[in-house]
């Protein structure tokens, strides 16, 4: 059984991951933060730090960057382990919080990406680069997705650029349909309405392709992977750690 | 039955058609034509078009641009119809044979791309863009292929644009991982070792999308349009027609 | 301007297409019809076919099949054009309605699917399977849905099988693994979870291969046909039509 | 420098591999075996085990299961590793020429499928089974494979069940359209002209799916695995290996 204290409670991922922890056997949420204790829920919640009276041994953080610094803070020095969910956090709060873990021997895991299917096409992405220098990344998003090509899609490029063995073979050309070429890997990126998001990655070598795409249709995709954090970020070393890929 | 005299009995591509209407029952050469005549085949091979002393239902040309066009005036002016499969006629000496055609009632079809599936996609993308202005063309080719995009892409993307009857929602940002932009429609290439030649067409509206994929694994795929083209030029109106289409 | 009265105003589809039609400039529902008046809408709401007092261009029914075939009777014989999207109706009900529209010189169309990716992409199969005799359907939804394969599967496979001018070349074998054979066409069905619903048509021919696939996202990806057909089914011949496929 | 002795030079195989070494500077091919001498190579051809008077690294092996057995013997029994790709040897032969290996400290590799791809997609699908129990493998080939499913999409369903953490939810239904149910996967074989070969593993969870798709477009695509092989199986523990997973 692992005990968790959930922050940001009445926020879109706050409240989809209180279902979910609640259909869960080994999972128990035993108190929240809020800046206002909006709707009645199973458990307490504490409209600021100084009012908590519970400890948990996971502290699960879907707050905003400029709140989640100070939370993260007040639960490595309370005894627990803490998983951050809330993007923005610059990477001096990243350092600095990391410092805080390791002086109270706590583990701490941030996480840019919960969805497991994204996190596993990367691994295998990164792996796949060994043996095939020639890759291309192909993300799909809706139409109203203002950046390109997207986050994930730069951190695959990143990731398949540092594995590879060998140089690929295709040639850059400097054509526009030729995509951007990030770390040496062309990156295409696909608006279009209807499009909820994908990421595809796509190997080719003599006689041979390999591909291998990833589609999250919505938010619930993020579920599992909170969970397996929440379970497993104690298994973790002590002090910082960024990303789901360490529990996979 | 239908009867063809076949120009560039010895090249890759004559070669495979000579193959191929020896397996068809309703279609026989005649004669053909070649620099010189390397290998024994079952027909009466010409060096030059003075020597020829047959007549066929249709002329099938697969030479050189610099020969096609004397080529297809010498069919059509004696009582042939013209399939045109060599590439890079100049528009000028498209005009001109056309007139050619015309002055002597006969049909004449160029034919760019053999490949049905490639044709049907470019139709199928025409069609779909009446309803989807929304759409994106993506390209894969072998690791070789100097330019990008492909011709074939640049003319889907033309057709999607032209068959349009309303603007697309997805805006262009000015990304280079958003491609390039033909006619308002976002052009991805990508170039990998291994790939033939392929290319998507893919559509995305409110909570739906579609896409049309066309692969060609190599030069066989080119017969059946031939056959096509061989047996069906002479329901074609008189004077010149561009594009297999025309006969899906 | 076409005026529209919604039979079925606070079931699942009916409230999404008055929120849609409220949205568009050319279509005014003028009244509606509901068991009980549940909501504040902005026309009037029947709870009877007796009660109504307006007319319409087009009556427009999402109920139940048990209700269609009066609610039809009733619109038909009341100088309204008919669009059914309520599914269920037998081919007895279906027939009468005809005759009643033809009685009455009206357009009746009953639409067993509004997604215009899926109608097209029955419509490309259909015109694909003249030329290439082998295709396969694969479909994929959800892994609630109880019955495989899906109708739009099924009757994917009837266009094929019935567009066909040749034999397809691949065997039958027997294989459990090479699905359920319909109209000698093999299709397969995926069931998973996170899947909404898909298929796809793959074509195989000598050096190439052709597929069409259809993703629906959610219910919206209706809305673009129930439009069109509450648009132009006054262009529709009098009498009965069956698909959205003579509008497309 | 690996040194290579080759049995099976004049096989379709055995030629490729003879090709791709000579390109390759690490390896180098210093005899080989041939039932006859058929053309001239550059490294002496023997016709009989008991003619051989030359020695290497690796004894690599693309011949027949009657050959294959005997050869192994006397390559383990000689001083040499070895990486047999020849298929259809029994279980009962693989095993007794692991015995044999071990007794001589020499590593035996026997290779199903030297397709890197192919070997990567399999591990990676273990891999995401632990996180996906519900995944289905949908393999194409070309119209003249007479079994379905193929070795490689079976093989990918064994891996999958024991790498399940979890049962799937999807339910069997026994519809012909699920496919052919192995180790409780779902697995469909498509079989379409055109199509060389390819498999694909879905999975779906809530609201994500990862698809990895592995394509062949010709024999090529071995002689990548045939070098790892070649070069690695030095590394390999004493005995007999199955697979290029071990190098993978």
């Amino acid at each position: 059984m692992t005990t968790v204290f959930l922050a940001g409670v009445f926020g879109k991922m706050g409240r989809q991951v209180a279902r979910m922890m609640a259909g869960e056997k080994d999972l128990t949420i035993v108190g929240g933060l809020a800046p206002e204790a909006k709707d009645k829920v199973a458990f307490p919640v504490f409209t600021s730090l100084a009012a908590i009276n519970v400890s948990a041994d996971v502290w699960v953080d879907f707050t905003l960057p400029q709140a989640a610094r100070a939370n993260a803070e007040y639960a490595l020095n309370h005894g627990m382990n803490a998983v951050i969910g809330t993007s923005g956090l610059s990477a001096d709060d990243q350092e600095a919080l990391g410092v805080i873990a390791q002086g109270n021997e706590q583990s701490l895991l941030i996480v840019p990406n919960f969805a497991i299917s994204a996190v596993l096409m990367m691994q295998f992405a990164a792996k796949a680069a060994k043996y095939f220098p020639d890759a291309e990344v192909v993300e799909a998003h809706h139409s109203d997705k203002l950046d390109a090509p997207s986050g994930t899609a730069k951190a695959t490029a990143k990731l398949i650029s540092e594995a590879r063995t060998k140089k690929p073979v295709a040639p850059h050309q400097g054509a526009p349909a030729r995509g951007e070429w990030l770390d040496d890997v062309p990156v295409h990126a696909l608006r279009l309405p209807g499009y909820v998001a994908q990421e595809e990655v796509v190997f080719g070598a003599a006689g041979e392709s390999l591909s291998i795409k990833q589609v999250s249709f919505d938010r619930s995709s993020f579920m599992a992977g909170v969970a397996l954090a929440a379970r497993q970020v104690d298994t973790l070393p002590v002090g910082l750690t960024v990303g789901l890929d360490a529990l996979l």
